[in-house]
């Protein structure tokens, strides 16, 4: 089944169901104490019950059938006994929002019926790592139907032969989403049938319910407060992990938030034209210079929801020129995609339209001379805005759903071929906006060197620029029935920034 | 081989290197920027000089032989693209320093000569994570004799067969140290030898050399003061991620440490009775009590030498006589061990004294009731300090070494079955000595039911401290030759702490 087909479908389920609330009446929540968001356990129970309404229309309507999902296993740091922090898996959290590691999750589609397999734990784990919950104290915190042991699936599952594991590949980093093994029992259904379950959970995953967005607002509200909490505290000559430290203490100590999204990325000058920066081998460890721009992608999630965001701003608190010439591009081409995303926008197209305005303004700013359309033709704008427009955005930074079958195929041009998504738009999805312009010296270099691409280079202008960096504008946006809501609130404007670096209050509650 | 054989003939194979030196002239440095400490990558080249001298003199002294490490991988989580933030394996990075992943490393013993192999990158790499070092910067930066490319390594082996893997258990987690897979090369070695391989770089990585001890002293040296920054921050009402974060902030910010050595123990109140408290399932997550105790265990890292530092403090700041009878005893039954730790002392030893002082004080502060020598013989002390006395310390947090093969094995019996080491201390050997006493429930309740064990308890007194929680005093010591230098600087006596949680200086420095 193609996904184009699932996401039809889906639309007809989701129109049944009530998407702001859920059936249970439990008052199950997760929170971190006092000024954090409180989270029901409801919006799993939705999950849930999205994904049964779903699964009967779509894959099977069979008394009888059971979903299987595996939960997230601790580990160690290579061979020793570090533990790592854990961190839920993404689909068993999206159905289950449990926080312990090593459990299984088995639905029945046909009554909603939802069940948690725990481990059964040695009795030296209330002195090592703290009260063993009884069945009943697991079944009140997740708001499920009933909560068995670990060691009881089997018998569970007994002879029925109806089971479906989500099978797939993550198609942006390729890792297969493994089938779990469990003794004693083998599963009738094909493959193909487990990549539809694996396709259907993706696509509900991308788009989000309202007590879903609830939780996104938050996360991407605490981050806006943490970027503007580092543009009035960062002073030239403090290194870039000091920024770093600074967002993850903040949004962790104000806002209950453990977990950054994803490493985060400091880079000032030169720095901000390496995409992914701050990395271990390229640590956020310069020191920042007066007169540079800092471009600061940092993001961080509660109850595993994220957001990303990217803020970029000198590092002395006031515009260059040239700082502000290439600001202000940026900054156009995210607005002139604000002004076009809605429901059934193509995202390549957006894509597109935020190359030209930035190409636009590259040439009235004398860097590009040229005729635009050849240029986009030539994949010129891929020399200085090298990734994608954006990216779905959920329980995973580069969420779910953005690539799935039935869909149109990557485009393998320059620039198009880094989209993640390759889709229309539609409700309730929630995307990164994030343009940029980067003076990347390898890929200048390349295109000097091109014969086609060369010629729209005034290279005597753009060598001004070569350890300028880059600027990335990035906001979080959910879709909605006529435009879009933006989730991020950081200071845009140059004049905004200026007055909040130099002071201004702002306010960044959603 | 036996490792008590290789602890002697390590000690005679030291003293023919210069430990306060290495043979590189290299300039090669690691530091995080202004104030942070500069590590000369000399200290890797001692620590591969000493394993060649090693191994000539104790596995094998044939020209030819090769020892190969794998470096850590990078990895996503889960089936997602969330790539996590890369932290070096260890056998790697004490033998090379390197911080990339997806490396690995050659080296001769018979000549010293060490080659480093590493990724070849694609173009995109640079525009994508940074600039692309050639062979040349990587061999200035990690001053090895060679680097070549992954993909050479076999050719590199070509038909030598004297192939030397290290391969062997974690013994706190039962996790194998994985032998890599190398195409189109087989070792001729047994599989014996590569376990004399990983006992023997288990033991060199136990006994510190002077460079290492510098990294350790200054990760201590950040951690401590963090430790007094908390002390002086913290608030009844406060939470206790709050005090996680805030320590994060303070060695990442102020002393560059981008990775603590384990999970946060930020334990108040009841909680301090949890020794592991702080993981993903028992997040640090409850309000501090005014009156209330708090146990947070918290060390930092830098250069992957950690630390490892509990400090036990009340949260207003001052003790009750009841925390204060409590906290005394652990602290005499720390000193206790300070006045006994030397080269050649056993430790399960060290572990009984701590014990017999805790139950000593607990006699003396009315809680229990009866003869010292029984209860020790009773194992009662377990029921107060469930966890070993200490443990080795370095590139790991439970570092290698601790339980090698021709040591006395593990004592079965409550406590001393949780000792991580159970071998004689040597000189240069870094160890924690972290004695505690908590009111664990369970524990309590299982003693109260116990035939035995419940004579020696005043259960009308033990009651008063059902929710206490419990204290540990953990410092980081290096063995000397005639005792023991403490890295840890932080305030220890009742005094000394109220006054710095009143406000007064603490010199924490090194």
């Amino acid at each position: 089944m193609a996904s184009g087909d699932i996401e039809g479908l889906l639309e007809a389920v989701d129109l049944q169901i009530d998407l702001s609330s859920a059936g249970s009446d439990n008052d199950a929540r997760f929170h971190m104490g006092d000024g954090t968001l409180e989270i029901s356990m409801r919006l799993h129970a939705l999950n849930r019950a999205r994904l049964c309404k779903a699964f009967r229309a779509i894959i099977s309507d069979e008394d009888g059938d059971l979903i299987i999902l595996e939960g997230g296993k601790s580990r160690c740091r290579d061979a020793t006994d570090h533990e790592e922090l854990f961190r839920q898996e993404s689909f068993f959290h999206w159905c289950f929002g449990v926080k312990e590691p090593d459990c299984m999750g088995v639905i029945e589609p046909h009554t909603g019926k939802a069940r948690l397999f725990v481990p059964r734990l040695p009795i030296e784990y209330e002195t090592w790592m703290g009260h063993i919950l009884t069945r009943e104290e697991w079944r009140t915190m997740y708001a499920v139907n009933e909560v068995l042991y670990l060691d009881e699936i089997s018998s569970f599952i007994g002879m029925r032969t109806s089971l479906f594991f989500p099978k797939g590949v993550n198609t942006d980093s390729g890792v297969e989403h493994p089938v779990p093994v469990i003794e004693d029992v083998v599963s009738s259904r094909t493959e193909k049938e487990f990549v539809e379950l694996f396709e259907l959970l993706s696509e509900l995953r991308m788009v989000k319910t309202e007590m879903e967005l609830d939780v996104m607002r938050y996360s991407a509200a605490v981050s806006s407060a943490a970027h503007v909490e580092i543009m009035q505290k960062i002073r030239p000559g403090m290194t870039e992990y000091q920024m770093e430290s600074l967002f993850q203490h903040y949004c962790y100590s104000k806002g209950g938030c453990r977990y950054t999204s994803y490493t985060c990325i400091c880079a000032s000058g030169s720095n901000g034209a390496t995409l992914h920066y701050g990395h271990a081998a390229a640590a956020n460890a310069s020191t920042i210079q007066d007169g540079s721009i800092c471009l600061f992608d940092m993001g961080t999630e509660y109850h595993c929801y994220g957001s990303d965001i990217t803020c970029s701003f000198p590092a002395n608190g006031r515009f260059t020129d040239d700082q502000e010439m290439i600001y202000e591009a940026v900054l156009a081409s995210q607005r002139a995609v604000f002004e076009k995303v809605r429901p059934g926008v193509s995202w390549p197209d957006m894509h597109v339209l935020a190359e030209r305005t930035i190409l636009e303004k590259l040439i009235a700013g004398g860097l590009l001379v040229g005729d635009v359309d050849e240029m986009l033709e030539a994949r010129l704008g891929a020399v200085f805005m090298p990734h994608g427009l954006g990216h779905t955005l959920g329980i995973d930074t580069h969420d779910v759903g953005g690539m799935l079958s039935g869909h149109p195929k990557r485009d393998s041009r320059p620039g198009l071929k880094s989209l993640r998504m390759t889709r229309t738009l539609r409700k309730h999805m929630v995307v990164t906006v994030e343009p940029g312009i980067y003076f990347n010296p390898a890929l200048i270099e390349k295109a000097r060197n091109d014969p086609i691409l060369s010629k729209y280079l005034r290279m005597e202008e753009i060598d001004r620029f070569r350890t300028f960096g880059g600027v990335r504008l990035e906001d979080d946006i959910v879709i909605t029935s006529d435009g879009y809501e933006n989730l991020t609130k950081v200071p845009r404007n140059v004049a905004d920034i200026e007055n909040v670096m130099a002071g201004a209050a702002w306010d960044s509650t959603p």
